[in-house]
């Protein structure tokens, strides 16, 4: 058996601690102790204002899948750690656990729950390790995408990142996420065949440097793909030899054959000057419509950079930098318990820790937004207790979790729970929506940000706000550890 | 069928330019045509002295695997721009290519063929997408945690980061590519599973939460792991509840018991600072044996910092920036044409390229490392025409290839060739090695560097020098193409 096929079983995927703290549980009576985890993230990658949500649907692929192999008992019971009673259970592991999740797509902002699960503390706890692997993989790639399409500003972005992925899941999932936040197509075939995110792509500098000559590689292309004739043209020299025998071939191949070229690709050099220059040649070979790609280490910054100086560029293929988002390529999401039931009743948990930034959340809570009615525009998130319920037929004061004095009445606004069911009892509840509707809901999600919140410097930051119950819940938490501390 | 069963046929894991141009090398008569392909990288992560080659086995893995399903054929027919010869050509698709490589664990440098292929050119160039994903990323990785490794400076470095890993093969094969370069232990279950790399793990801030108090979760943690007991000290208060909770435990459970503990782990706040509180703590409480373990974010940088600081540190534990080489997320290896074959006479090829750095060396190549006889120090690494031998017998001159002008004789040394045969004619000759081989190879392969070679600032560029016969074919091949141009 190779290594491949034993991974198709993802269930072991999982950090040893929770084995081991599952392990523990059982023994000391926690088999049927329900508890409430949150996934959330703290800070958004490249200090960009909001994140992608995305991943859900391997997630959820993850734990309907879930069971343990003969095989993986044998390993554990190798280790010589865990009880007989646990490697039972786990022979006999169903997951039952309720899961809420904001759909992917949507726009997300730092320290409110994206996924919440609730369940035997063994079930939710073993299945921190899948969910923020793939929450954070993927949201990490659709949030930086989504950067670059945007400064693209229309033009065609396509992912070529494949070859510096992460790996095989990195490139095909990532091509997937590249596409919920806008790419328009990827290099990576298998991500069509799996997904149907369309595969795109031409020719490499090897197929011009195979032929005698740059004007027989291309002449050779044009012939096979007449329409769809997109040819890379700095092998050798892009202004005296590329270009020239581009329209050459143009000339002498595709218009014979009543075909219009489709494009010619500049992936070395200073692109935004040779762009120009290539645009002056093609224009008056009278090839207007001629595009223009641009490749090679490009990024949000490189792409906005060559537009703003008005460099005749029509599409962009975009490789390592987003496939690996490498200004920024770790997306901080955590998974934390919440609360746990005690005779019906929940009791909420928090962490203080060192640093006050990783304090949390505690109870079972609902994400609420909310639109401006006129505008459609997104207000603020505000994060409540699961059972709270915000009227919208009335005016809303939300207040800065950080700076309680800053507050502000919302009025005339909708608002919408972001929290979705996904699995109820471990029975999948949610309808999986199409790649394409995942896309288009990002659109739509981006869209209802105010321009100020989109800035890829010093975006204005979005309220994430707390409802004064959640708020006293937290402080009362607070104030119990510390007289706790202090007897 | 899910996604992820679909995965486990790899072979559509490739840009789709490779289709469309092996399409048009068969339709263009290059059926037969023998072509030269190199494996190569520009520069090293983080501007490091040298990187560790990794990823050898999935290449392998990939490659005997090769294979197009009928469900490959049927998405490629309907793309409607594959002729139907070239459909049947994937049909019977059998890889028939040689392969060198130098072996995994080895020390690399940039500019020097890392793999090579040889093979009918439609072959070739379809492999290139995920051998360099594989190759990017294992090295990438082993090479980043090579870097922590020796920063931990004999201490145990282990892997944490699946969560924050690229997807399941980032987590996956990231564990491993670092366990090569010295890890001692990962999180990751399945690596362990699958690879045999030792899987390690204890208790989250989620054990700590879930009872009623930090001492009972202690206590329950302790009484279930007697032999193995590291206990997180940082959920409400290090100093004033974690640690004290820690010694308590150790009294009251562990010792009655008859075992040491084994260690405590911080994992937020002033690490130098509360570790050296703590360890004065245990001393005192007649725990000097009980070590301490840092986490939270940490890298080669950090780790150096507190040890210069004389944290009182036993182990690390390291995620996100080893798993994602959050620094340096991408290691730029490149799969370039280096020459075909006519008439069964070798036809060197060449890319000039807009950037002098992206000049490629022709022709069918070989590595060798110098060795001084004396000290077993690697001298320099020397590229030549594959059939050139270096004769170690004799003093051996070489020469920069940027300023060639750089000379040195070396004398008294050993030379060894670097690419080993993998496959023949599509046949695996190689034996893989153990894991553990593959580790200790990696270690030697280090220790037989200068320590200059190792500085993480400024280290001493090694030296990758090429033949005068090497470096005659390239300059034979610009001068041709640039009378071309001119012509």
């Amino acid at each position: 058996m190779n290594s491949r096929e034993r991974f198709v079983n993802m269930t072991m995927l999982t950090d040893f601690y929770e084995l081991t703290m599952a392990n523990g549980y059982l023994s000391a009576g926690f088999r049927d102790t329900i508890a409430y985890f949150d996934a959330f993230f703290r800070k958004v990658p490249d200090d960009g204002g909001f994140a992608i949500m995305a991943g859900l649907e391997q997630i959820i692929e993850y734990l309907s899948e879930l069971r343990f192999t003969e095989e993986d008992i044998a390993y554990l019971r190798g280790r010589s750690c865990f009880s007989e009673e646990f490697l039972d259970y786990l022979a006999n592991f169903e997951f039952c656990c309720d899961v809420w999740a904001i759909p992917e797509g949507t726009v997300i902002f730092p320290n409110e729950p994206v996924i919440k699960v609730r369940g035997p503390v063994i079930q939710a706890q073993f299945v921190e390790t899948a969910i923020l692997l793939m929450f954070n993989h993927q949201s990490l790639i659709a949030t930086k995408a989504n950067r670059i399409v945007r400064a693209a500003k229309g033009r065609a972005v396509m992912e070529f990142g494949s070859r510096r992925a992460h790996g095989a899941d990195a490139a095909i999932n990532g091509a997937r996420a590249a596409y919920i936040a806008g790419v328009a197509a990827s290099a990576c075939t298998i991500t069509d065949v799996v997904y149907g995110v369309p595969a795109t792509g031409t020719m490499a500098h090897s197929w011009v440097q195979l032929f005698d000559s740059e004007y027989e590689a291309f002449k050779t292309y044009a012939e096979n793909y007449p329409d769809n004739c997109v040819l890379l043209v700095d092998t050798f020299n892009t202004l005296k030899s590329g270009v020239p025998n581009a329209i050459r071939v143009f000339d002498e191949v595709l218009a014979p054959m009543g075909y219009r070229p489709k494009g010619i690709r500049i992936d070395s050099g200073d692109i935004s000057y040779l762009a120009g220059k290539a645009r002056k040649m093609l224009d008056e070979a009278g090839y207007p419509d001629c595009t223009i790609c641009a490749s090679n280490s490009l990024d949000e910054y490189i792409i906005r950079e060559m537009l703003t100086n008005g460099a005749p560029l029509d599409s962009f293929g975009v490789g390592e930098r987003l496939i690996t988002s490498d200004s920024n390529p770790t997306f901080g999401g955590v998974y934390k318990l919440a609360a746990i039931e005690r005779d019906g009743r929940i009791i909420p948990k928090i962490k203080l820790s060192e640093n006050v930034a990783k304090l949390t959340w505690p109870d079972s809570k609902q994400v609420w937004r909310l639109f401006d009615r006129e505008t459609c525009k997104a207000i603020a998130d505000v994060v409540t207790l699961n059972d709270e319920v915000i009227d919208d037929s009335k005016p809303y004061e939300i207040f800065d979790p950080e700076f309680t004095w800053k507050r502000k009445v919302c009025e005339n606004f909708v608002a919408q729970r972001m929290l979705v069911p996904i699995f109820e009892k471990g029975r999948l509840v949610y309808e999986l929506p199409a790649l394409e509707t995942i896309r288009n809901r990002c659109k739509a999600s981006v869209d209802g940000l105010w321009e100020e919140v989109m800035r890829f410097e010093n975006p204005h930051k979005y309220y994430v706000d707390y409802s004064p119950a959640l708020w006293e819940t937290r402080n009362r938490l607070i104030e119990e550890i510390r007289s706790q501390q202090k007897g």
